[in-house]
């Protein structure tokens, strides 16, 4: 598998010696040596493990340079060059490779090419080229994922410098110089200016701050990664509504409006400073946060309101969460109160932080990013916003349906709710807001109207995208491909506003479920966060604005190739369209002769007699398993000759009835043929692990590995409310066994289809894993002569 | 679920006052507090997260103590006492459960009983009774398993006793009082008598410890985990063996002899010392012993022979193996020279440790704590010795057949070998031992005799019970009533000598499989293993020897319900024999009437064609399913009617024949019954984590719960070579369809069948899971009428 490296920055060789030196690798008068010596030096600084230079000598005698020697005997022999095979042996076993089970000594290159690792191309290495040899090397990854630096680092190599109080960078990102064994966890009490528990008071919003003992004496930058999960989470998955019903009228939508929650405005800050004066007990939970802690990047969480420790009620997706979320940035960025606890006596400012804030975290973390970039708030230079929602109907509804995440049939805006006001779980706070709380709960439920699945103005304020001519920060996104949770129309959706804004914008598009990718194989993605942190909360130049393309998407067939993309759209290739032919062929050419087709929808009946899980039942339904087939349509391509990319949000062109005056139609785009995939999620390569810094932490090293062999995999899908044929905001009236025209487009994708494999179009009516299943069965026809599907294929 | 508790001393008031005074958690001159003072003031103390006195009275307003009153209101008012109720509210929101979700103000009480929490039952506390109220709260288990000292503790209060250079105990067990952000992690060469590798030099073992700074100051006890896989682990599963394929006639053995290699002597120690010039790159890889150095214990970590950094061949089993490992604890006492590096020029001592050394891990590591104990080293304290094997012939063979631990089929002694052998790793002394490693992993393979299954002294001196006599250490075992990898015969025959021995000694036998019983909910192990550390290694009089039955034994129908017994063995109950009946019923009685009965035993074939894992084999198998029914015979009580205990090892008579001149048979016991069973493995409470420490890694709670309904689970079962009819440990010729007699053991278990199960005897031949797969079919014939197994019953 190979070790794609996008971090590395091309330095000229002054500048590389220049780096060595600072890092106390390159001997200062490294010129003077002779050959040998200078080999000898610099592998055995390499050895970070062994503290006095007898420790290193001994520990020479553990490398083989080839078959017959070791680093010690060759050593011996003062030699005046080193061949590319001997050195590349020994540097594969720096790097974490073993003789006979992975690499030949007689052939060490075989290896560096399977994995894809950097070497200088050169017969053999004299004295003037170990600091280009070796500069590649320390920024090579190794097979734990890191690059070798990082390697050294886990083995104590940067602890000289703590204490220096100072950054140190090494090929444009930061090193692990500062002292994580002094880290300060803190907690503070932000005052927002808002009243969401109405008790007269604004609400306090507990925060809390990991940061390097160093910020006290220089200022740093701070990552936010606003987490409503982070003071806990309310198990609730029992209270989730029913989805076993019949659809309801929607036309009695009530199409209810937001109201927005009281405002009592906080103190200014003064001129007064106190230290903090609570310890954190939580822990990070961002492993990326903790990396870059030890880089010198201080790590802020909050939940905000409702949250464990903080005041007020959580209104889950409405402007009063964006702006309680907020209050913290404008607390780093000096422009708001906050206190050592909750009595609001002492004042406590976030003086460590050089005022450059950026924001991480994924899921409702990532969507709190989105929220807040869309305030504008000033402080926020950056943010990396991973499978985050940028629409809420986006993500509990789809075209006046209710429409749940992957694994969360029945969950809803009320219930997500109730899993973060983990303020509860504070007695005494339980004690105040008890009515407070259950009020919120019922106009929550009443107001997402799971009866009617439309679009309102409760959702409209939830819809992120409005805002998005707000934002002044630069902006990564991260989504998988495969991201049923949230779906990735939420990315694609905003991802359209932001590339037209004046600010920098990257888009990273994974094969994960609702994942991160911090840690993979194919992509050295955490070190591009370094690069990227660097430049924007730190200002280095470091060629982060030109070092990868605007949009990286991994490929569906091979885990360890990413496609360099200038963007993600709907106009990126030549429009293909097919048509339904009567004999259940999906072609490019209409079929003239076509006529209506039928399937009756049995709701959730069969589904549970099967007793299976939703996953299973996805899974045969879209290979056509018997049992399924008298409940869908399919419509199958021939073979692909050659292997196709499906890119953007196919549309969908539908001529429908049903048989009762309410209805709902999915459509699913299907590869087929069997062969093995890639895993669901990634495989974790269990021994190998990453280091944060100095006994710091770790994670390990992971990537999508192919798998045994299935008959077809979703590529996207759509649901669509046949009360909204003619407005997708707006339902109407429809008749029984009346044809209606639909035309909606499905979730976006970046699919490539092997040659070989078909498509296929599957129309059908109940999702099991996502809408509501009806307890009675539905007629549908559909006319084939009016509909089609049309794509972007390249 | 119950969180039992078995590691709280009973301690009169006055020492839990002196107690609660040394850990400044009890003011001096409490007497002279009014009571809400007093009470505010333990409350306060318990805000360990809070480090000044306003922050920590801030958060006396998070806590309600009823309905309608916080903690600061209550205190307000200057009570003089506080109810029983009120107190536990408090107490239970402390301890991490959550008004409304797990109790409710109005009755603390039920939650703290359904929880088998203790309480003291007064109606109300007035002062006098604070330090015991308060001294039993710090001793009670918290919602993430630990007792709420130790989550005191993970909150940072015992940083005040940080540099203090002394142990601290509370109610018997060591607190946590050693500074974890200053662990000295290093590196040593320990020099032993071997010469494995056979170049003329002793075998050098790397050695790795991890310290307190403190030891530097005042001696430790140290725990030693002898790890083989400390260094890495070589993964050769590819390699295993074939095991599909037909039995050999076992007359063929060879009966090989156990050579032993040369020994080198290694200089004595003098008086030279210095400080390892090495620091450790791997981390402690036992969660127990991260727990016990936070409270003062060194951890000792060694591959010995074969392993990364260590000279050697890995001759798994043999003498040379437990010399090696043995001499670490030679090191630790005093006894034996070690050097900071492989030059051997520098000399280091182990003179921060106390010289009493207790052995911990689990499986390898557990069985290397019963090699070195029946050395009767010098030194060696005490061992723990979880899932560990104590004869590898009852490893990977019985009774003459080979018989695969569990998920290992095809695996053997030689692959375990190499899979060990991680010094190849080191590509320097790959060139020196790549030879001697081939012509040992030759000689391992010829040796351990797959093709015939015998007994041999090559296995004879893989038996560590030989030289149980040689036990002083104090002994505790641990051991899955699942784990079908270390089967439970290792456990049962070691305790059966080790009980008669004059040393202490303990046996805990959990529901796992291969599996450690560290984080249970329903039972404080960790808190067990603190209180018998300090005792063997410290001096302590703590009534540990005193404080728990000598076997508990984990009931397999309720997970928190721990048996206390006297013993474990083949007489603790009444003999029960049941006999086979021609209409396949099991009854006391005997079948007058009854014939031979035969099945066609089809070796892997079926199972090859089934395509399923063979766990799932098993589970239809034993199930009755319809494909295994002809390759089985099936003998079925009726159901029982009282709850039965089935204990010890059941004995099996057959008279049987076989086909061939070669023939296998497997018999297992098994409860019939569709019911709701325990998890094959502990489920995790993933919202509750233990802290080890404070900043200093964690370990997740768990416990095994009640799954869906299975309807069989395997008790036990026994495997044997009709070869080896007349003796076990030598075979014999056997002709075609001729009877032999049999009588053999199955498996100890200790297994309560519930009213309504039924127990089935199943008699058949291929074990897909363990034995060799035959290619061929082949006929057997039972005789009825001589067949029985009789087991304890109570």
């Amino acid at each position: 598998m190979k070790f794609n490296q996008y971090a590395y920055v091309e330095i000229d060789p002054k500048k590389q010696i220049e780096e060595l030196k600072n890092i106390n690798f390159l001997p200062v008068n490294f010129e003077k040596y002779n050959f040998s010596d200078l080999l000898g030096t610099l592998f055995k600084n390499l050895l970070a493990e062994a503290k006095t230079p007898e420790a290193k000598t001994a520990k020479l005698s553990e490398f083989a340079i080839n078959e017959n020697e070791t680093l010690t005997t060759f050593l011996a022999q003062n030699p005046q060059a080193i061949t590319k095979n001997e050195f590349y042996n020994v540097a594969l076993q720096l790097l974490g490779y073993h003789v006979i089970y992975d690499y030949d000594l007689n052939n060490p290159i075989d290896c560096l090419n399977k994995h894809a690792l950097p070497y200088i191309d050169k017969k053999e290495f004299t004295l003037n080229e170990l600091p280009e040899v070796f500069y590649r090397l320390l920024n090579t990854r190794s097979a734990n994922g890191q690059i070798l630096i990082d390697v050294m680092a886990a083995k104590g190599y940067f602890t000289q410098f703590w204490g220096k109080n100072e950054f140190l960078f090494f090929n444009g990102k930061s090193l692990p110089v500062f002292d994580t064994s002094k880290v300060i966890r803190e907690v503070v009490y932000v005052e927002s200016d808002l009243d969401t528990d109405e008790d007269g008071q604004p609400d306090l919003l507990q925060t809390t701050i990991f940061r390097p003992d160093e910020s006290n004496i220089i200022p740093v930058p701070a990552l936010y990664t606003a987490s409503p999960y982070f003071g806990g989470i309310i198990a609730n998955e029992a209270k989730n509504h029913n989805v076993d019903e019949n659809l309801e009228d929607a036309t009695l939508s009530n199409y209810p409006k937001y109201v927005a929650k009281p405002h009592v405005f906080a103190n200014k800050p003064s001129s007064d400073n106190n230290q903090a004066t609570e310890e954190a007990i939580h822990k990070s939970s961002y492993a990326l946060n903790e990396y870059l802690l030890a880089r010198g990047f201080a790590s802020v969480f909050a939940g905000a309101i409702g949250t464990r420790g903080s005041d007020g009620l959580r209104i889950t997706g409405a402007p009063e969460e964006t702006e309680s979320a907020k209050a913290i940035i404008e607390w780093l960025h000096g422009d708001r109160i906050a206190y050592t606890d909750r009595n609001r006596t002492s004042e406590v400012k976030a003086d460590w932080c050089n005022h450059k804030i950026g924001m991480t975290g994924r899921s409702y973390l990532g969507t709190l990013q989105i929220a807040i970039a869309t305030t504008g708030v000033a402080g926020l230079k950056t943010v990396v916003s991973e499978a985050a929602i940028s629409s809420w109907y986006d993500y509990y509804r789809e075209h006046g349906l209710v429409v749940a995440p992957e694994a969360c049939q029945g969950e809803d805006l009320d219930l997500l709710a109730e899993t973060c006001q983990s303020n509860l779980w504070d007695a005494g706070n339980y004690l105040k807001i008890k009515d407070k709380y259950e009020a919120m709960q019922q106009d929550l439920l009443k107001k997402s109207e799971r009866n009617t699945g439309q679009y309102s103005d409760f959702w409209d304020a939830r819809n992120y995208r409005h805002r998005a001519d707000n934002i002044k920060c630069s902006w990564i996104s991260v989504h998988g491909l495969n991201d049923w949770n949230v779906k990735p129309k939420n990315v694609y959706k905003i991802w359209q506003k932001v590339k037209n804004l004046p600010i920098q914008h990257h888009l990273f598009l994974h094969q994960g479920p609702h994942y991160n990718m911090n840690n993979l194989v194919s992509i050295d993605f955490t070190d591009l966060m370094n690069l990227w942190f660097c430049h924007e909360l730190l200002n280095l130049q470091n060629n982060a604005y030109n070092q990868w393309p605007t949009v990286m998407i991994q490929d569906n067939l091979q885990a360890d190739l990413w496609h360099q993309e200038k963007d993600w759209n709907n106009v990126d290739g030549q429009t293909s369209t097919y048509f339904l032919h009567q004999d259940g062929e999906l072609q490019k050419a209409p079929d003239t002769q076509a006529k209506e087709q039928k399937f009756t929808d049995q709701g959730g009946k069969i589904f549970k007699q099967a007793k299976i899980s939703e996953q299973q039942w996805q899974n045969e339904f879209i290979a056509g398993n018997e049992r399924w087939l008298d409940q869908q349509l399919r419509f199958t391509t021939d073979e692909f000759i050659h292997t196709t990319t499906i890119t953007g949000r196919p549309t969908i062109k539908l001529s429908a009835s049903c048989s009762k005056t309410t209805g709902q139609l999915s459509v699913a785009l299907v590869e087929i043929g069997t062969r093995k995939r890639l895993t669901d999620t990634p495989s974790f390569f269990r021994d190998q692990n990453q280091e944060f810094g100095y006994r710091f932490g770790s994670q390990m090293l992971q990537e999508f590995t192919l798998t045994k062999a299935t008959p077809a995999k979703l590529i996207t899908k759509a649901h669509i409310n046949m009360q909204n044929y003619a407005d997708l905001k707006k339902a109407s009236q429809i008749k029984e066994n009346t044809m209606y025209d639909f035309e909606f487009q499905l979730q976006p994708t970046y699919y490539r289809i092997p040659a070989g494999s078909q498509l296929a179009l599957i129309i059908y009516s109940t999702d099991q894993a996502m809408t509501k299943r009806p307890l009675e069965s539905e007629e549908y026809k559909i006319d084939l002569t009016k509909c089609s599907i049309s794509f972007q294929q390249k």
